[in-house]
């Protein structure tokens, strides 16, 4: 793992990283506390189509994770920021691109698991990570490519995923996938998503397997997700991971 | 007002109450923090049907919104509780005796609102509740009775309700009230209803006439709310009357 940068503000410090795999390389964020020593409960942040791992609220929502004490990573999905010569400028040429990847690439599924699950091993390295439980954090490509993360790596032992639904080039590897999650879940929804209707949403968070599952219904479109849920949704994961009980009685 | 008991354990104090409207007897709990002072919102907990003003939940509530400093009151529901010459011993009677009001009698509902005006009247007269901002908590019959109150009452701020659609004898009435609403709403709902199906309790969701509104849907049925989604529900009107940030971020 190179470490291309290593800034610490307002008590959270953020390291860039570049991370090899197979030949490729995984572009990556960790934040943590700053000045932390000892192991901590690592969240892995999966971005939306079009964004990448340092856009606006991937980053609010690492450096919340950090401040509350755990490690949070986010890595650039596939075709998407620092994987791509444009670095992730135009974000609807990511979309677009990775819209194609989705449609006719059976492996991006398998390859963005293993990226996450090689993340994962490498950052537990970290005296300041260490090995423990993870979470994760992604909603819309984060659900698309994070659900089957979730299905398949055991230190997983709690979620917050939706904005997506039983629909989509993977909709059987999802919905399949969707009945092996034992974890609890957080599942946000939005009424009037107009990418993925409520109604294929509903049926998603239906086939979960697992019985500790809340969906979280909001009026409005796809990314009108009132901030007091995505706050929420973070604290849903820190009241998991780090065993406390908190207002939320998560 | 008749102040009938008058008990502090555990930090909080709670009054047994008769009131009268007009000929008949409103009977009450009151719950707000021991030894008190000082005006405070209060919060109005409608049971659902077949229980009454002191069962285990409505009254764990109550206590739980006085140990955070609120006041609390719930009160027996038409046909319910210690309105009847049973003292509501056999839920199944209140049940089917609730019912048949709800089919047959077109005063109920509009009853139910007149008595929990009057008795936020007579409260607010107190020196530890006061005048001010009103929650409402009250799910199946709770909402029932308790859509058309907030519908109504202008003092009430915010409310908890769900675990009801967009069905029954009074729908046209519910469906109505519902747009009217403008407060923000937690609305519950169970993914395996077995009294009012999802498809009716989402509709009764949409019509709410609110922006500021949330589904939070869990497995499981009509009565099988989970402890850290009910206790959540609670902390949420704790949050907007207080006016502070939870964890909950609500």
């Amino acid at each position: 793992m190179d470490i291309l940068d290593d800034v610490s503000a307002e008590g959270v410090r953020t390291r860039r990283f570049d991370l090899a795999r197979e030949g490729s390389i995984i572009p990556g964020l960790l934040w943590t506390p700053a000045h932390a020593t000892g192991g901590r409960p690592l969240v892995g942040i999966g971005h939306g189509a079009s964004g990448h791992k340092a856009e606006s609220y991937v980053s609010t929502m690492g450096r919340h994770l950090a401040q509350a004490g755990l490690a949070a990573v986010a890595i650039d999905g596939p075709v998407h920021g620092d994987r791509r010569a444009d670095g992730g400028s135009d974000p609807y040429l990511s979309f677009l691109e990775f819209s194609a990847a989705w449609a006719n690439d059976p492996t991006v599924t398998d390859a963005t698991v293993a990226d996450w699950q090689h993340c994962f091993d490498a950052l537990q390295q970290l005296d300041d990570v260490g090995p423990g439980p993870i979470g994760y954090w992604g909603v819309s490509m984060g659900t698309i490519l994070g659900l089957p993360l979730v299905a398949a790596e055991p230190r997983i032992s709690v979620a917050v995923l939706g904005l997506f639904g039983s629909v989509g080039p993977t909709a059987d590897r999802i919905c399949s996938d969707a009945a092996k999650v034992s974890c609890p879940i957080r599942f946000l929804a939005q009424l009037d998503d107009e990418l993925f209707a409520f109604d294929h949403v509903l049926d998603l968070f239906r086939l979960l397997g697992t019985e500790e599952k809340s969906l979280h219904l909001n009026p409005g479109r796809h990314s009108a997700v009132p901030s007091a849920e995505f706050f929420d949704s973070g604290n849903f994961l820190v009241a998991h991971l780090l065993g406390t009980t908190t207002a939320a009685g998560a």
